[in-house]
């Protein structure tokens, strides 16, 4: 059995998609029990509307609840020991719950569960791993807006669990990992992403291929498992991507509505249509994982709807079902062990870290 | 009268992509006068088609051409003072053309203009600006990838070289500026992109009107005119945000070739799918502007056609004929008049440069 500490009050429709959600988890995935952590008199009514989910869940009336536009520090502030994000945060601390699932607000969730949970001893410091539609089908994109900056240190510790997270939720044995730069020859990128690079390829890590740099198309590309970048081009590329394909669909929407013979069409080819809605869906695998912390905690989108809602409650499943944070530990190990020799090899000189 | 000078052997088809361009040009903008430069046995047999624009443009033969693969230093080694790209770059230089067009390879281009046209005095580095197509038109967004990292200093020189661009090719006498930054509050961006907000806050610069923080999404939503960023992040938005515009096409393209319906929705949708592509379609206004040089130096897209190659043309056409230089050296100077200013109120604390 597994636990989810689900915060019921979290995301832009609080209950009614929370709640729905984790319904639709707990028929898929039948060995979960689920805390929900919200305002009794705003959780309660709409968890009566499922009973069969009410008689094998646990709820906990919580004070008050983290609103979307908190700042973090406000967040934690208000909602320390009070709020139903608190609360789910803290149900995995004190190893009340496996995992904690929230559709609200990322700073006050990343404050509070790095505050609450505190960072693994290998990891320096937090990352958020995104899953990208792609051509090929998906890959993970991190860091996505945790942190700002990275040394090749971080930059590699991203890599190790991007790639962790990648075999917890596809199983694939060795996911590929390609490390986000820009084209231009001669300035090729940052100096932290060049030595990120040297130390992936010398060291050899198991449990993750290096495949060498990847531009911003190669993500939409599906070019590899893993793309890693740290936070602030992480959250840009995200962002960017995001708002084109709102902006093709709206302009394709626009112009299907402004003749009789693409109104017609648009009846003909719906099926494309909803492929494509489908394919490009951030909710079809909606959960950005939070990592580096002692605890598995699962961002959902904060407008998501009840199906994306269960598939963030299956991620925080799967991450502790295949042992997550064990596996991360270990191969961070495994990588802080083996540097120095890389280092010792190049003579201290190649690699400035 | 503007005089072009045309790198003929740029682009992934060289000639047959250029001339016909040039020869799009010269119909639309009469009063330019164009000169090409590359392999003589190559480029002489494409003029021939085009007689008009032969009758009234110069062909000057160069003994080699810049690779699409080469790196800028050897582009540089191999093509000073003999290759096409070279000589385009060069004839700005001497005064035998106001502004300089190429598709080749974006490094060596960038190469040979900084080697070749230096920085102009007011300004410490390059920039590529791109021209985006939005859901309000088309934005401006720079550094597209001429260098990496930028200090608040550089973003705010390229807020106003991005202004500058941005009136001169739509006439707009105060366009609307942006900084990109990560939405997380607390953590509100680089350093520097801070201090840059600042000071487009604080010293008041004519001809723009700085907006604040955007983020990725705001790009495509064409929520500024401008789009200020550095290089590696400018870079990554624009590639990421490519690449989903191709892999939503592809999708679609495959989905409305599955069933006979959807095929024959194709059909009847066709008019709305040719609106989609005219807007997101980058060679609309193709022509990536090197800004901070002491000369006019514009990069088409490798791949593009003969309709974007023009455009191209026209966009240094348009530069040079709204005195882009002089606007950008003086708006240049005013800022770096102004800031002193703003370093005094501030106590030199506020702002660490």
């Amino acid at each position: 059995m597994i636990r989810i500490s689900v915060d019921a009050m979290g995301g832009d429709y609080g209950p009614d998609i929370t709640i729905a959600g984790a319904a639709i988890a707990q028929k898929k995935i039948p060995n979960i029990h689920q805390i929900f952590y919200g305002i009794a008199e705003v959780v309660e009514p709409v968890l009566k509307k499922y009973p069969e989910l009410a008689a094998v869940s646990t709820f906990v009336p919580t004070e008050t609840y983290t609103r979307m536009d908190e700042k973090p520090s406000q967040a934690l502030r208000n909602g320390r020991g009070k709020s139903s994000m608190w609360y789910a945060v803290e149900a995995v601390k004190n190893g009340e719950a496996d995992a904690c699932v929230s559709a609200g607000n990322t700073g006050a969730l990343m404050a509070m569960s790095y505050f609450c949970l505190r960072m693994m001893a290998e990891a320096e410091r937090p990352g958020i791993a995104g899953v990208w539609p792609t051509l090929r089908g998906e890959s993970i994109v991190l860091d996505i807006g945790a942190s700002i900056g990275a040394s090749a240190d971080h930059l590699v510790d991203l890599a190790v669990m991007g790639a962790g997270m990648y075999r917890a939720l596809y199983h694939t044995q060795c996911p590929t990992i390609g490390l986000l730069n820009v084209g231009v020859e001669e300035v090729k990128g940052l100096d932290e992403v060049k030595q990120a690079g040297l130390m992936l390829r010398e060291v050899h890590l198991e449990g993750l291929e290096y495949k060498g740099f990847v531009e911003g198309n190669d993500i939409g590309n599906g070019t590899v498992d893993v793309v890693v970048t740290e936070g602030f081009s992480g959250n840009i590329a995200l962002k960017a991507a995001e708002g084109t394909a709102r902006q093709m669909a709206k302009i394709l929407r626009d112009a299907m509505k402004k003749s009789i013979f693409s109104r017609l069409g648009y009846i003909f080819s719906r099926g494309a249509f909803r492929q494509l809605k489908q394919k490009m869906d951030p909710g079809r695998v909606n959960g950005g994982v939070l990592l580096g912390l002692n605890g598995v905690v699962i961002k959902s989108h904060g407008g998501t709807d009840a199906d994306g809602f269960a598939s963030a409650i299956r991620v925080g499943y799967e991450m502790v079902n295949n042992r997550l944070l064990e596996t991360i530990a270990h191969d961070l190990r495994d990588f802080h062990q083996k540097k120095p020799v890389l280092l010792k090899q190049e003579n201290n000189t190649a690699l400035n870290i």
